[in-house]
């Protein structure tokens, strides 16, 4: 019977001295006269397993040549190892080629570039450090979930295709099945958008939080987690055309109830990923940021601090630090500013709240002030900002006045704007993307690093 | 302290006879002269509960008014009720009204058709019959993760916005950043996509299977579970422009092994629904398709059936049955045969395999026979076709020659055909469209009926 790498590692005291099976890939292979070593992995455990040969073998002639990358069925008794860097291995009798790598296989046992690796990003989870990085994403996407599902959330899956430009914040793609060499236009020249595929014209969301609030007026909890869009052509760390959200919705919460869930559910993935993801941790804490297991400790065991804006810029202003910006109230609080807050002020996560209503979002409820509404980031040491929220105006007549101070077009949102009058009530929710968590959680500075087969600007491979 | 009705009917003992406070909606208000009953929902459970009150409560009049559809905060106590259609009822002592609600709101209680309700798709989940069907939606998507995740398969999520047209099989979306009425055109007038958002023609992908395959080639095991397009003109119950779609795949895993694992994930998937949505399936079972829950049981008890093809085209041109269309050797299988296999011949699901070549797709497995490929398709009784997976042709060479008889352009799929170079081995893996699954585990016939916001041509609202 065919073990799995996990389960060998996960219950070896059930296998040791038992002849098994495994199947995978070879990583490495350094042979000597009379025996051989092979590191083996089938990628369902971080850690590779050793293979030892000798010349007593039948085959020996044959192993001794299988080449790094080869698929194998081996077969053999897990045995104590002698040698004290792993605790077992396994004796060989047998080895099946199931296929064969040749010599100019790309992935070698050494340490490639990350830039060499994106060329060649479908054979890159074969490394360590992409193995590791993926493995995060999946075990923090089920960690999502669970907080949400355990909780008694509803998943929704908001439309990805849609004729709103969400909250008018992004630049969006556009969707047609048109041959643009033959647009159909009417006696005007103008083009025939009824003709198109949905009859009018559509592109890629950039938020899926208006549907989701209109769910969370009937499941009162709710969360979303899926891809999003930015048709921006900025070509950054931290921007990628193509990228994961999730966006709960909270109906009877105030900013107050956002924040502590907010900080409950970041604690819970968190130490989610510490619990089921402990090698991949220890690698990255070693090769890509010393202290990551630590800053993600540090996390769990602090209460976030809250500040509002206006008290987060008179920090500022009155620090001593040279910032590049000066801090000014009703503006935005630049990256230097973020740094400054979370790893020298407080030096741990920090809630802004109370921000100037003219940098955020028409959907936010305002404050009394009438200068300031009820939003919320949350901003966390060596990452800034990790998410994004708001109470939302439940006021429909004010909801309308902000939009038409913004030129928006009423009758497009009436539906949106009808939850107001159907059964309103306090409601809040916020976003996360989810590949900033990723940044976060394996301290990798580079969203392409993060996204399976990432989408910048002139890039859109395999 | 507010609780959720969740809370409340799964430990009704600890809150009998105690003041308690829940926060949601009316579903409906009957009044007397001196006392009323309102049908309260918050949308956490099923279930509604009723809240009484009389007139001796000081705001007796206030609440006698409350508009259905109201949002509101209910004080009182949980009590055992006299009426024996429920265990339990609120007996109030106060309500504040959070939310008014108009004389016209749409969601009255008494039926709607469904055609109606998908015109408010905003509204619908406030619904008994969509609040089920989007509850179930959101419960099977969890236990797919949780299936998948438990046996330590890796999630991964493919890119959607792809230069691949995929199998070849679906029409697909384009997408673009090019201002439609000024497409910039060089000399000869030929579109100059270097200067799109991508540098290049892209889409909207329909299948993850390429860039799945590339992860499995690290991880042994793994799944996506994410939206997929088809820019399709069909517009009939089973179709829709933007679903959601599973597909796993599995390393040192042949067709048998493939069968097994989608067997037993379906009755995994099967039995979560039933044990955690068990008052929704009971409400589906009532109103929409009777006896629907023991299909679901006898599906979880049967062990599906399997036949190759030309078995299944044996039975049905030696069954008595007059069809529409003749079963042909070497050709598709109609709905009407499907119906036939499923629900009079075997009564249970039954998995087709070693289909025609020539009605599959390019990367299937060639079988000895050179006529048939190692492809899987899973009937189940009522709704047909569930999943379609094969065995993927892992010699580079039959694959290269496979794509050239299809006129494929093979440079695309460098990489692709890379994974048969670089340590390729036996591997499969299948397809479950997410909404068939839905519409078989609901009862509801109609795709617009399980997404919460349906793409179809010449619609896209909300």
């Amino acid at each position: 019977m065919v073990k799995d790498l996990r389960e060998i590692y996960e219950n070896y005291e059930l296998y040791l001295n038992k002849e098994i099976c495994i199947q995978g890939w070879i990583r490495n292979h350094r042979k000597q006269k009379e025996f051989g070593f092979i590191d083996f992995n089938d990628g369902t455990y971080f850690k590779s397993i050793q293979l030892f040969y000798d010349n007593k073998l039948e085959d020996f002639d044959s192993i001794s040549k299988l080449h790094i990358g080869s698929a194998i069925s081996a077969y053999g008794v897990l045995v104590q190892s002698p040698n004290k860097n792993q605790d077992f291995e396994i004796k060989i009798s047998k080895i099946k080629l199931e296929g064969d790598c040749p010599l100019d296989y790309p992935i070698q046992p050494k340490r490639h570039t990350r830039e060499f690796l994106r060329e060649v990003a479908y054979l890159r989870p074969r490394t360590n450090l992409f193995n590791a990085i993926f493995k995060i994403r999946s075990i923090a996407s089920y960690a999502i979930h669970k907080y949400f599902q355990d909780r008694g959330y509803v998943y929704v899956q908001t439309p990805l295709i849609t004729a709103n430009d969400g909250e008018g914040a992004g630049e969006m793609f556009k969707i047609t099945t048109f041959d643009l060499d033959n647009i159909p236009r009417d006696e005007d020249g103008k083009i025939e958008y009824n003709k198109d595929f949905f009859g009018r014209k559509v592109g890629l969301t950039v938020t899926g939080q208006l549907e989701g609030e209109t769910f969370a007026h009937a499941y009162k909890k709710i969360y979303t987690f899926g891809p999003t869009f930015r048709a921006e052509n900025s070509n950054t760390k931290t921007h990628a055309a193509e990228f994961w959200m999730i966006e709960p919705e909270i109906c009877f919460c105030d900013l107050n109830g956002l924040m502590d869930i907010e900080e409950d559910m970041l604690k819970y993935i968190v130490s989610y990923v510490i619990e089921n993801a402990r090698c991949e941790l220890e690698f990255l804490d070693n090769f890509v940021e010393k202290g990551l297991i630590d800053k993600l400790n540090t996390l769990i065991n602090s209460k976030f601090a809250k500040v509002t804006h206006k008290e987060a810029i008179d920090i500022l202003k009155s620090s001593n630090e040279k910032f590049e910006f000066t801090p000014e109230y009703g503006c935005d609080i630049a990256r230097e500013h973020e740094k400054y807050l979370t790893e020298k002020h407080f030096k741990k996560p920090v809630f802004i709240t109370d921000w100037p209503k003219d940098i955020k979002a028409f959907y936010m409820k305002m404050n009394d002030d009438n200068e300031t509404v009820a939003a919320v980031d949350l901003l966390v040491p060596s990452s800034g900002e990790l998410m994004g929220g708001s109470q939302r105006e439940e006021n429909y007549e004010k909801l309308i006045g902000r939009m038409n101070e913004l030129n928006m077009k009423i009758e497009d949102f009436d539906w949106y704007l009808n939850l107001r009058k159907f059964g309103g009530c306090t409601h809040s929710g916020f976003g996360m993307g989810f590949e900033r968590l990723l940044i976060y959680l394996t301290g990798v500075d580079n969203i392409r690093d993060v996204i399976p087969y990432p989408r910048t600007p002139k890039s859109c491979e395999f």
